[in-house]
């Protein structure tokens, strides 16, 4: 099978969006073994669009197009679409009911334009956008080829991708040569660390192994070619286990799984909970772990302290530790995590205190210093002391990073 | 003058890495005035290269080609580019002297291959690389068309593009001719909304108004062409003038602006403070506002109130409204809003209580819904009551922004 994926949108001819969306289409069309010779552009541009659907249409067997699926006039993918596959659009009465419970919904008139999105194909069908108003849709032509207009939203698009594109295309292709991979993710260590210890594994061919730098992790990809899913998986789960066996626990979790919800899944076994004083990552670490559902179970609060009197009133870090120390000191951090541990009546609590820049640094206390508290009932605390380097945003997210990452590895040995 | 990339790699098409270059590339073309209609990529495959190559070379006249320029056997982009411009290739030999001397000084024997890398067209020149060893290539044809060819590392790209593309093409178009644009940032309204306020605006041609719908806000793209910068940019701001008479306070920022850089800077000018009492957004609100370097000033602190009891304890929730409304409640979010500018004594507080999902929604109360309370010192405080669609992430980003935005409003006419 041969796929096109065909880009819609002026703004990407103007370079002002990078387009990530093909970029993780094609990705996922590599693992299912679709081949892909081609990506085209075009913008918001009736003739052009036409061109390019009609040639792609004619040299591949799916063809896709990303964007141009909103309610306004320059959005033209669908009818475009329609055209180059021979077929008409009608109004999909259960949509359209769906659209007009939308803006009631939010008190907003519906406008002729917004109905537009609730066209669909007569030989094909709409495929569910739980993100968005706009419906993907599905074309299947009478001489066996196949559209999928996509959104441009990457947060419409990649759940459409993963929970549409996917399962549709593995029972067009009868699964036969596949590619699949696996990413192990890695914390705490850097990634020349990391290489280092899989770096004869990084000679193989099948499966190869990647190691990829991202803001305060490490993505290891193991991707494997096989004429079976099930031996694909084997060869993955083989690599994976002798990865594990060098980097223990640095590997935190597979795939999408992110460090948070490790940490709330972890938490939730072992029926522990956790409460966070926060100063200068100011919530965004009970952000991170509130992002994960069900995280009320183990999270029972958290304190954004970021003047000294919040501190002292809501933490109750004492006022002269923090004359003696400053506000960004191990003692303060300490007490700060004692704080929420005992307010909250926790299992655990965490304290951050630093310098999150781009102002505020001094010799003694520059940017990037952070310190970060671990309390846990029956326990002695701990500081971590660190110094990320980077951005103001690079800095907070750090400290997120090894604040989790402390809690993990607390809880693996509780 | 018209344009085309064409983007060289089988990475590309696998999804192992996102063509940053090309919307790099886009974008200086649009500020050079100069249109680009197509973007197309293809692998490093002899066939389409040249099929992509000779069509490009068709409709355009300058085609630029990013990748393949390398010492391997698939680096074929020098070749094929040659053959497609009818053109032939010879050794440069102040080129290979050069690639001679590089790999002495490494103490590397150089290999026939990476002599490839001094081959220059017969009429054309090399393009100076100063961060790697591939030249880029300049191909001008008989006919009249240019083809340049540029490296596939951004760090030897990027160079290229600033310092021989763009000189070059400003000698080529006579400087004259360029496109420059604005983005203005709405929120609190709808994209059709939006739209519809301005939609004879969107007819126009020069200056082009374009919405693009984002999670919680919408961004207008003004875009002119003029003969000079100082043109488009009085073009510009003759419209963004218009757009703003007609969406008023609906229009939050330009560009880059950030909602929460705006908000910040409006309670600074105002002398104003705020702090927060969160629930469903998890300490969410309150690490956007402290993402802003300098917030610490009008940023007092929050609190992250997930249970019940962090509600009575920290924000004075009194138990009974939560025993008689529910903790997802317009009397809860309103107290909690006031317990938080009162415990933190500031000018405001923002009081968050919802449903963020996926779990947790009833027939009454379903998932995505949220209420927004804001206390004013001296003022009554007011209840936004919002129903959210989406996944867990956008519920609880939206909640944020139209706390934002109603704090923003409220301190517009303070």
């Amino acid at each position: 099978m041969r796929a096109e994926i065909v880009s819609v949108g002026t703004e990407l001819l103007l370079g002002q969006i990078v387009d990530t969306n093909a970029a993780y289409l094609a990705r996922v069309l590599s693992e299912l073994g679709i081949a892909l010779y081609r990506r085209v552009t075009v913008g918001d541009n009736r003739e052009r669009l036409l061109a390019a659907l009609t040639e792609a249409l004619t040299s591949s067997d799916v063809v896709f197009t990303i964007g141009g699926l909103g309610p306004t006039m320059d959005d033209i993918t669908r009818d475009v679409l329609a055209e180059a596959m021979g077929d008409t659009l009608h109004p999909d009465e259960q949509i359209a009911a769906q659209l007009r419970r939308f803006f009631e919904q939010r008190g907003m008139p519906i406008l002729e334009s917004n109905l537009r999105q609730a066209l669909v194909p007569s030989a094909g069908r709409a495929i569910p956008n739980p993100n968005g108003t706009a419906p993907g849709l599905l074309f299947e032509g009478r001489n066996g080829k196949i559209a999928i207009a996509l959104p441009g939203p990457p947060n419409e698009f990649i759940p459409m991708v993963n929970d549409f594109v996917v399962p549709y295309l593995r029972t067009r292709t009868g699964g036969k040569g596949v590619i699949r991979s696996l990413v192990l993710r890695v914390v705490g260590v850097g990634e020349s660390f990391a290489e280092d210890r899989i770096k004869d594994l990084m000679q193989d061919a099948n499966p190869t192994v990647a190691p990829y730098a991202k803001v305060g992790e490490v993505h290891l990809r193991i991707t494997a070619f096989a004429e079976t899913p099930a031996e694909a998986d084997r060869i993955i789960s083989d690599r994976a286990a002798l990865i594990r066996q060098r980097l223990g626990h640095a590997i935190y979790g597979e795939n999408e799984e992110t460090l948070e919800q490790v940490v709330v899944s972890l938490l939730q076994q072992k029926q522990q909970t956790v409460a966070t004083g926060e100063s200068c990552t100011g919530g965004l670490l009970s952000s991170r772990i509130t992002d994960v559902p069900g995280s009320s179970k183990v999270f029972l609060g958290g304190i954004v302290a970021y003047s000294n009197a919040a501190k002292t009133d809501f933490l109750g870090v004492d006022s002269a530790l923090l004359a003696r120390f400053g506000a960004v000191s191990e003692e303060v951090a300490r007490s700060m995590a004692e704080g929420a541990q005992q307010r909250f009546g926790t299992t655990y609590g965490i304290g951050i205190t630093g310098i999150a820049g781009p102002e505020g640094g001094t010799p003694e206390k520059p940017v990037g210093l952070v310190y970060i508290g671990l309390s846990q009932r029956g326990r002695a605390p701990i500081v971590e002391r660190c110094e990320f380097i980077g951005s103001r945003a690079i800095v907070r997210h750090r400290a997120t990073q090894t604040a989790l990452n402390l809690l993990r590895l607390r809880a693996l040995e509780s």
